[in-house]
């Protein structure tokens, strides 16, 4: 069996997400509207076989992909070339596969990422955006964006992050290290970069929620600590929608 | 009577261009695929009367707008930030009015442009783009930029265009001047950057299908003052898919 890793990019709005938050990977209904549910249906035509696909990330539904890592295993001797072309040649415009590699045996796009780089763009102009409407948040009101970035350096580090996930995400532990939260604003859009070695359900956007809170004067940067020691996910601000994310790469 | 400045932005891909080749200004048929049509049929609604809008540029289908200018005429009194909240209110998501000013008498939104600047982008990369996608072509295979510069500098300055424009456009005189014309590759994109005091129809097209071919080594540059002074559209290059092309600005 050989193991071929899949770079992969995606425009969210149509999809449901990497993954159905109800199906496991294997029992794939065939209705397509999941970006896995669609790349294992053209692997199977492709390979002449079923293949899992596992990716680095389950993204929310809506959330957008420049360069997500997946893998799957197959028999199928396919060269590498050909599998991407192929892959191409079937998926909609709205999924790309950047490049199809095969690995050295074991590698596993979920568990070798060391981790993932998100952002999350907020049009801050009063006039709506057009180019960049997929995948912007618009948000014509004023944000200070100097208090944010104080939020940000709180939230920054090695925290449980109970506060900052969907109720739902029931996991061992809720600890997470964000390497890197910077929060930028130019020519009217304020981009928020976060790196982490993994991410709790909903967390960039209840992160960027709450850094929203922040802008609009509703939290003062100061108490970030106290809501984090909380756990408690009233305290921070609302989950941010999902078409202004993008998972911008996986480090390995 | 008033006269209103419009600055408008909109996604080409949904429409006939901004006016439909068949039918003039007050004609519309309210089918509404044609970016006038659109405005019109919601001005109406706001002023309580018709008014016709004239543009700066008829862009062609398919082609898109950053910073398109038009004015029309109108007895209402609306304050010009309620004209603007209120198409913006009505339109559809691919077409924003980012603002609009009542002007001196006087002032015409085609007969007072100085220069138009219009981008064009080649997507010169192996892999499809992705978010790209609606405002580039896509071109995979080499294209040498440095003849492709040289071949711009012979079309950039003031000539007959007549080898470079659409057989069905008929007009007193094909002498334009284009004040700019730029080739630029960063990144696998090259942007073509063209600025002329006024454009034949399909003339940035054929400029970039022309531009194309000596790329691809299919016309030397040197050959380009022949083909101009040929006069011979069948010399040039071919007419450029739309969807690479943006108008960017109208100089007044």
């Amino acid at each position: 069996m050989r193991t071929i890793r899949l770079i992969i990019g995606f425009i969210g709005t149509r999809y449901e997400g990497w993954q159905s938050q109800k199906k496991g990977p294997s029992t794939s209904s065939g209705q397509g509207n999941t970006v896995q549910e669609i790349f294992e249906k053209h692997l199977k035509k492709i390979l002449k076989e079923p293949a899992d696909l596992i990716s680095s990330s389950r993204t929310d539904s809506g959330v957008h992909a420049l360069s997500l890592t997946a893998h799957f295993k197959t028999k199928n001797a396919l060269p590498d070339q050909k599998i991407k072309q192929a892959l191409n040649f079937y998926l909609p415009k709205d999924i790309v596969v950047h490049s199809a590699r095969t690995m050295p045996e074991g590698f596993h796009a979920r568990y070798h990422a060391k981790s993932k780089v998100y952002r999350y763009e907020i049009w801050n102009r009063s006039t709506r955006p057009l180019f960049e409407a997929p995948f912007v948040l618009w948000y014509p009101y004023p944000l200070n964006v100097a208090l944010m970035k104080k939020a940000a350096s709180y939230i920054k580090g090695r925290h449980d992050f109970s506060a900052f996930k969907d109720k739902g995400d029931e996991k061992k532990s809720y600890i997470r290290t964000i390497r890197h939260l910077t929060v930028k604003k130019e020519k009217g859009v304020i981009r928020i970069e976060i790196e982490a070695d993994g991410f709790l359900r909903h967390m960039v956007r209840v992160i960027v929620g709450t850094l929203i809170e922040v802008g609009r004067g509703k939290i003062p940067p100061e108490t970030i600590p106290q809501i984090i020691q909380s756990k408690d996910r009233s305290r921070a601000g609302p989950t941010a929608k999902p078409h202004g994310l993008t998972l911008v790469r996986v480090k390995y």
